[in-house]
């Protein structure tokens, strides 16, 4: 939990409103929208390399973003919330009718310049990046299910920073710009999930104490995306040394 | 499991003296003796705010040493184990006669001028560190025992950078000499905790796939340990960047 909630259990319920607020104001202040790392992906500064070891990295995010909806879907009890949640895993792994996310990330990667294997074996991905990506499993599985909940609405804010991110692609390396279709299909999905989830929250946080906690998921899950980039800051930009055993850019 | 290692599960068992050395190998290439942030420790390059971080992140490690000890121990149905490893628990514990290991190093870090309450709420401690220290415990709660006990072989490696790390201390940072009875305790500690995992591993480990096994699980740790240094640098020293909430070096 949040150290500046500690001490406002006993404070008023907020109001729908007030909750929503200071939801996203967790968002303007931790979100991984301002990162150093997406500042300079977006002002073009990144090389191909680093490129690719973003590509790489945040794979393994992506591959466990079904598993974590995979384990909400095992702790809800109502049908009516599984068939909504459902949704997510069918976004990601695909159906019959179309190829889902984490296909669309590997084809991102690959314009990058990794092999497609080379992706799907998680090879030479950060353990930084790793324990934070399990850290959000960790989550889901262990904090009660409204903070399971409450932590996927990192997506409220997804919108803006994928709409800005693809036009800054295109303009600075138009050379990915067919990898972009994991970010065309996030556009609408992720404001859907994002409502959804909100009204979730909103309806299920009834206490104080439960919108606390809610708003302690949603810090802590803007804590996990920036610790990825940090990792890969350090590792790829500066000091530029990756660990043991991780990916090296091509010198 | 390592990815050199897959292949090799048809390879001959390795002698006790070739596991040994391969356990040894992992340290000498992967072991923290070596990371950067060490490297200026042990040059004095340092500042007293950087050590304050470092002595403030470090705590949230050793204050889970004792609860994966309990872990390990709580997997093992054999009286004699038990009794053997138990006394790791008691070392960072204490009991009635002496103090343990935490409360030592609380007093580390109180030298280097963060108050006790400050330590011990782990306030301000990187994201990122929390997520590897808990990857070590995820370790040995999910991987098989003897993965487990392997994990703890960093101790082959922890009494050469101790008695290092002591003399650099008292050379460079002579204002830190009140606070060394951690790295005292160690000097004899470690090995003999070695000792014990070293031939425990060594019996147990009886087919090649699982001294794989073993040999994977040091170098996770390694990883894990490599990892928290890897944030602390981030963080501290370049690029100097904290994230949101963590503790900040005075200005």
């Amino acid at each position: 939990m949040a150290t500046e909630s500690v001490g406002m259990l006993d404070s008023p319920v907020l109001s729908a409103k007030q909750l929503e607020a200071r939801l996203r104001s967790v968002g303007a202040e931790r979100y991984h929208h301002q990162h150093p790392f997406h500042t300079m992906m977006h002002e073009g500064k990144l090389s191909r390399g680093q490129l690719q070891a973003w590509a790489l990295n945040r794979y393994y995010y992506q591959s466990r973003i079904p598993i974590k909806d995979a384990i909400i879907l095992s702790r809800s009890e109502d049908s009516d919330f599984r068939r909504a949640w459902r949704k997510r895993v069918v976004d990601h792994d695909g159906d019959a009718m179309q190829e889902g996310g984490i296909e669309r990330w590997i084809r991102l990667a690959e314009v990058t310049g990794v092999d497609r294997e080379r992706v799907m074996r998680c090879e030479g991905i950060l353990p930084a990046v790793r324990y934070a990506v399990d850290a959000y499993l960790d989550l889901v599985k262990n904090r009660s299910f409204l903070e399971a909940v409450a932590s996927s609405l990192t997506e409220l804010f997804a919108r803006d920073l994928i709409s800005l991110r693809m036009d800054r692609m295109r303009e600075h390396y138009p050379w990915l710009s067919d990898g972009l279709d994991y970010f065309t299909a996030r556009l609408h999905q992720a404001p859907e999930d994002a409502r959804f989830a909100l009204q979730y929250v909103i309806e299920h946080a009834k206490s104080r104490a439960e919108q606390e906690l809610a708003i302690g998921a949603l810090q802590a899950k803007c804590d996990i995306l920036w610790a990825q980039l940090d990792a890969i800051y350090f590792s790829y930009v500066q000091p530029g040394w990756p660990p043991p055993g991780a990916f090296r850019l091509e010198s």
